[in-house]
């Protein structure tokens, strides 16, 4: 079952050492097909050379495994929160790539510096608060989703497609898989340059709200105009 | 039209992923026919790995496009305001390359801290002002090339070879397309290195002005001997 | 003799290159035998490229060589003194890996900053005292192996599977010599990672305990659901 | 003529690229012919992966070109002051490598942070003073080297095989040019991990003078015990 959507989640979770965003085992990506109501992970600490299409864990949005031989990737709670909220979302990705994972370590979010920034995540790239002991022992996964939904009461999850959990590492998504991972590496180096530009000017503002707004918009406004659309 | 010159551009592009310049379509140069006034340019969002010679775009210096199937870089204004100022130039560059990207992030020229830079440019690599928020609305790209002419009012594009745009990214440029990939993998070079140096040593000043001239001299100069000139 | 060992030894030698732990030969990995007694070891100052599994280096508990060709590794002495007294470490591996180095020779222990760490270390990774002249002239090798020792008079090897050794390099160990090449890269990864989170934010805290005790149990503690366990 | 010497010298230099130490052609190599007073180096200017074996130049110790149909390098000059002054060197490389042109800029020795350091440089990796502007306009190259000399006249070259030169980048010597290339890489990654540990400890004062005495002396002294010597 699910064919298609295994390849595709599969094809994605192969870009992530690709793209060096990915130690080990250390990241998962999965994808949703809104009509049956499933999503599509990969499993739990299996190693990405012997990943096979076939291999993809397929849960519904109970946690309840439905189709594959291995645990879905112990993440997965996390995902079903942000598929049930974010209904836009078609795809998502959890890395513990280094750029990103060190301002998730440093509980900052990342400030909208240029326009590589502004092409893709419209201001702050936010940074989850801190998950409370309890939260932590009770449901430690799902508790992760809710704090997630948290920071976005205010946000579009469309408009800044990522998160950095604190302590912890980010989340991206997309309307599929691939592009949820596409923004996990847009999201990698923006976190490298910002750290970079700190560096060479500590106190710096973020760019003028003018240059964030055309970039954004230039890209994915009504009359974008990047590409070909 | 114009073929062997779109090989050039063609070639000029691919060299910017194979230099670690690139990710995924965040760049594009040109070239120029100085004798038709016709410039050719990579077209916009296509992946570095489906573009081949003939995708290159054909413009005039007005901004019409005059052969191609694409649509021509979101840049290609700013590139047409360099071509029309900067008669020297035969090629331009634009990317977000991470260090230089970094330091236009920060607002901040890089200053010549040793021979690797006097060897390209001479003196400071400047960083433009920032667009007012009038200058984005109304012509953001066309603005972009006019703030850079006005940071060269009193520089020679022969002798500083690149700027920083405010929050944005480095533009280079040379006599050919290829020349100004070559200098755009300089300044990355040398941002990454004046990063490092100002870490090392805060508060440092440039190079001994007597080294920057006796490198960018034995190299450009009128006796120039590096080389096999 | 040791075969099958030599064998896991030479694989465990092997990533280190490929990993990018390693420069030129400046590191060593052994397993241990225990049934016999007998470490099997690299030897010293031998090329990777140029390096056979049959050039291991059979080694006992005293620190004689009980069979092949080249002198051990230099660090031999070292990897014997934790062999004698971490009961439960099969493999031990030394690099100058260059993050887990400069954190060696800044002589810090790497605070936890999040979960990659905690993953796999619980708690700061500690860097051992400075050997005195008196220990450096009088047995260096074994007293590097005695110091790592007195640094884990309170922690447990099994849950803090690496050490910093002052102005020197990382020593880690695991079950066999492929887990100890495993918490080798890992260590360096999150050696990188807490540099760049503590220029981000000067005067950090650790990780909440909380957080630092669900990780480590999810994938180490009795009921541990990571991976297909 | 010095066909072998040649094919050395060839061979150290495309090591350069292989090991990250060069962009372009920012580098040269030579070697030395002791008992006929020649030096072979690479000419000025030439793309890598276009240099044969046969393009090496062959000079004098006055300066003259003896063979080759290119120029050579244009630091040549340096190199013959230094052939003439350290009689037990056999192979000098200059590099722009970014972690010790990065020092070199900041007009910064190296500290000795730790082991890596030891093993193969003693102390302090000095940085020449700054040329005058008369030595640099009186005769650049050939006062490069005599400023190195005078960096030298405390230091053995044999304890100390390499020097940075002032907002330029660095020199490294041995007994052949292969060895030259081997300093070069091992001083480019002493040359990071210095600039890391003092980002983890401003302040930090270097190794204790025991543990650089034991770790020189046991790969160099009169009884060293590293490698299969």
């Amino acid at each position: 079952m699910l064919e298609e959507l295994k390849m595709q989640v599969y094809e994605a979770n192969m870009e992530l050492p690709r793209r060096g965003l990915i130690t080990y085992t250390w990241g998962n990506v999965s994808g949703i097909d809104r009509s049956k109501g499933l999503l599509v992970i990969k499993p739990s600490g299996i190693e990405y050379d012997e990943l096979r299409p076939e291999d993809m864990v397929v849960m519904d949005l109970e946690g309840n495994r439905v189709e594959g031989r291995y645990k879905p990737s112990s993440d997965t709670l996390t995902h079903i929160e942000l598929y049930k909220a974010f209904e836009s979302v078609g795809g998502i990705v959890h890395t513990h790539s280094p750029w990103a994972t060190s301002w998730a370590q440093a509980c900052r979010g990342i400030p909208c510096y240029g326009t590589t920034h502004a092409d893709y995540y419209y201001g702050e790239i936010p940074c989850a608060r801190s998950l409370t002991a309890e939260e932590i022992q009770e449901g430690y996964e799902k508790n992760t989703g809710l704090v997630i939904l948290e920071t976005f009461a205010n946000r579009l999850p469309g408009h800044v497609p990522g998160v950095l959990c604190s302590n912890h590492g980010p989340f991206t998504w997309g309307k599929d898989a691939g592009e949820a991972v596409h923004n996990a590496v847009v999201l990698e180096e923006v976190a490298k340059m910002a750290y970079q530009t700190e560096q060479l000017k500590p106190g710096l503002q973020q760019a003028p709200q003018a240059l964030q707004d055309k970039h954004f918009e230039r890209k994915h406004g009504a009359n974008a105009y990047y590409g070909q659309k």
